[in-house]
């Protein structure tokens, strides 16, 4: 809500469904220094409405907004069509910034990080919690000194309902659709890469898990380089809300990102003292995140800097969700070398 | 963030400084259903940056904004100019939305408040934090029975930082200017009239205050028609933020809207547990709640019906208000039923 | 539980009703470098229940205390004795401690000091709630200068259930027996004496209050020396426990000691939090101040010094509630130095 | 404190170190229904001292203790003579109560198990935490359906400060000393048994745990016989308190068992809240949950029912300790079916 004297940085949406349509609202209205240029989704009448909406230009293909004096593109397509629009995307000069997850594979994905690096472009990826006030105090308490050296991670990622199944099926499973968020959370909390990865799941939720070849449960031990131990759980339905938390204990003590309640009601009686439930819905608990991932991309971008989750936080994740995998599959342990030279 | 089949209500801003120009972008962006037609503000440069800002016209003079086809306006001009446009606004028959205070005398306020009626256009006066989740909780807690019959209310108001001299000099003083927020509250949350005020006032933090003829700090008692008793605590400068609270003790409990923090961090060592401050900044503290404020006004308006703060609710306060600057100067308890019939 | 290598502080407890027992077991069990001589108590087969129970001799008469050897007498008979039993303790040469209040009469209580004054012996009031963890902290935040200097006091105090109505008519009224607490602890966290009382109460919870000449909830206004203000409220039933919180607001921030909760537990549904509700004795809430409260008696005894919470702790919260009563009586502030000089 | 009419259990503690002086305190003070019968204790003054102090005869031998008309005995010696004093007072017909652990070898622990059994005598093991309210709640919760099914759990016990280490070196290790009451409590919340066990390790707090052969730090995840799965971390040093966290996560919602404050205080000022460290004695956190464990103990004997932390519960968490300590070895997850075979 701050007027900027300096021109701002015009950026066109790539896919604009859900996630991408709230991304171009956040560009159009609540990100200082972000203009929003164009939008473009390939169900045209997606397209149409949010450029109604938004008072902004449909364009009529991806060439018209890569082709375009727009500064940066933010892609919010379908998973499946990343990797060639940020091939696209670089070599066209476009600042990229795209959702998570790059690809499912290892060498396609790798093959985009390559292009984007080729055309020395701007890069970040959409690991928006790391921008969450909460957990960004913890990482900030850790780095700073103040919990000293991390000695053990409790990361719980619980999602209020579990997607469609349809969406299941293509995603990936959980560990590379779901934990990997939290895969990226500590490495970003710890600073210190992971090397070891044992992971048990189960399906307790919904019988159709099994039947899509995923799980619903999971819980995932890492080790990181420095001996630090990771514990993180996932569920695809907590009954109570979103549930998202992050603790650091450390040598000097602990640095913990607990969930903000709706609000701070309260009603006291003779059964007890009763809160509000959590936030239900992704964008009430991460709208800040959102509006920060964004605000961070926008300036490291105007002052030629490396933005802040770049392009090997978009290939670590990755390499421990596969190591996952196959821990799952082969019940032991696994290294992460072993999957690099994979 | 969603759209609406049928038309939105058109509504035009008069006064587009600090909070006019919160309110446009809100109604512009946020608010569900409405949409912004106008804007204007006697200070013509504020106009014109927000007019571009926000892609709507800016407004020649206020006969233009009466005189066009919008459905609603919000004044939210300087107090001394709310009594005139409302009036005006009422019999262009607008509905109208009003910043409060609507005046600082009674006659004044009854004035405007009698052309509302005689117009029959919806009205609401701008105690948004009845629309704050926490707070409107209580209110909740209360009406449904949850907490008894009301005995006891304890409700602190203390702000980050004074306002600037020169406007308290026309503010009205803490009273009228900063508490009044609070004897709406009283009433909105008890449900139940104010009969009587005993106030006690200290200028402890500026002497500067003491110059102004105002206080700083201040303890209000209220006594409500069926004897409950209120505790309205006010401060003009809290260190540790924007502090606001309200509490209800009924015959079968206690519901209570604590501050919520500005994150669910906290960082927990050897000499204790540290959290986060309190929000600095109004905006933080209470943005959802202008946000349902302005829902709950667009949504009254096209049902037809009455807005939820309304007449009543514009004129009790200050009568109260009137009281409790009375008590102070006579140090003794004073019965509204004096100050109505004055 | 510290074996303590020098002699025990020798107490003998005079009245061992429920208070009195509960003193007697902590001393005999509880208090490092005590130990409990003998009890009396009028009614005999008390006194010999606790004799038997914890292993000391009974004593025929309270003289039989008084020429006994022992350092040091607890008076925790009832009200009516206490100035009797203090004098004639004093004038045995007895460290005194003395359950409150002292008297409801300031001239009683005034004979009584006198003689405690006269005597030279070692004196303590029972103002429990100071040596509180919780409440102590809040002191120790204000005098350590952390908050800064105090503005703004709140103090609630709820009881779970009110006491019997015999005990109601005797026992001075809820702001003599129950608020006097309160104004304690207002002197207590602030530092800071007290000019200036008004009060306002109302029978909400049942009318045999009213029958019986009392209140059953109060809200009083305090204004201190230098122009804090404190807001006292009182409540004869909470619904859900003991709630007993205090709040010191001052330039620099804030200072606030909130209910302990009985238990660490939450469950967490669809339907929000739940925590259990606040303990439903004044055992559970205040055991360890009464632990502390007779260490600090015990220390001070054997080093020589003045206990804690001495002579004028003991008659200034008379002299507040007996402003306070009438305030009440005459619906108007009442200035301390009018009581004091009544 | 409160007297029983009926005859109280007269139990005798064998062994008045540290912690069987404190059982000894509790019995002969805070335990309604039991009675310290005598002490007895290999090293001669320590017997003395405390059967001076609590008024009760130091036995010269465990054989006056057994050989008494005693009804139970409290075994609290060192860890290597629990076995044959289990088997003899099992023998000799007492109620047997035995701190934990019985023995670290699963073949020495049947043995005395199966003397109970033989004998028919009441047994109890010593795991307290089931009986602190905060994790009982926890446990209550699952059982009565208030989570729904199991699906995830985190446990984390994080000790204030190493102990000698001499003690470390014959302790049997991090996961037989310490987590065993983690492996306890997975099985008391979840009411399941555990099938799997995969543990990591780290010496991160001090070298010389690496010298003895043990760590300092460590994450267990465990598969449940339903597939619920439980991670439990420990470390041997937390800087800021004992910290003892409990959390059953369900199909309907979330049970937890937080850390309780040393008290309700708090100082709000520019800089954000600060509350109290946590406790860092464990007599200052679970003191009320050894109280309730003598109390199910007595309340079991007297009404001739099977105590509740008996048999069963004293052999399977040694079980899943010695799967841990394998799967540490052996870098692989080990099923409890191999232990129990071995």
């Amino acid at each position: 809500m701050i007027a900027t004297a300096v021109a701002p940085l015009r950026i066109g949406v790539i896919g604009v469904g859900r996630i991408g349509r709230m991304h171009a609202e956040l560009i159009a209205h609540q990100v200082p220094g972000a203009a929003l240029g164009a939008v473009y989704d390939a169900h045209e009448p997606a397209a149409r409405t949010v450029s109604a909406d938004l008072g902004v230009p449909a364009a009529a293909g991806v060439e018209e907004i890569l082709g375009s004096d727009l500064d940066a593109v933010a892609i919010c397509s379908s998973s499946d069509t990343h990797v060639e629009l940020m091939i696209a995307a670089a070599e066209a000069g476009k600042a990229v910034f795209c959702e998570k997850p790059v690809s499912l594979e290892l060498a396609e994905l790798d093959r985009a990080l390559e292009a984007i690096e080729r055309a020395g472009v701007p890069f970040q990826i959409g690991f928006n919690r790391r921008f969450d006030p909460g957990h960004a105090s913890v990482q900030e308490a850790v780095s700073s000194g103040a919990v000293g050296e991390p000695h053990l991670v409790r990361i719980s990622s619980r999602d209020p309902a579990p997607p469609p199944l349809d969406y299941v099926k293509s995603s990936g499973g959980l560990f590379l659709d779901m934990m990997i968020h939290d895969f990226d959370m500590a490495r970003f909390v710890t600073g210190r890469e992971v090397v070891e990865v044992f992971a048990r799941g189960a399906v307790r939720i919904d019988a159709s898990f099994a039947e899509a070849g995923d799980i619903d449960t999971a819980l995932v031990t890492l080790v990181h380089e420095d001996g630090c131990l990771t514990a993180i759980d996932n569920s695809r339905r907590a009954a109570y809300g979103y549930d998202q938390r992050v603790e650091v204990f450390g040598s000097e003590g602990m640095a913990v990102s607990e969930n903000p309640h709706g609000h701070g009601g309260a009603v006291v009686t003779a059964t007890g003292e009763r809160r509000p439930a959590l936030p239900y819905f992704f964008l009430q608990r991460y709208l800040p995140s959102y509006i920060r991932e964004w605000s961070a991309f926008v300036a490291a971008v105007k002052a030629g800097a490396t933005p802040p989750v770049s392009v090997g936080d978009a290939r670590a994740p990755l390499v421990i969700g596969l190591a996952a995998l196959r821990s799952l599959r082969e019940s032991r342990p696994v290294r992460l070398e072993d999957v690099k030279a994979a």
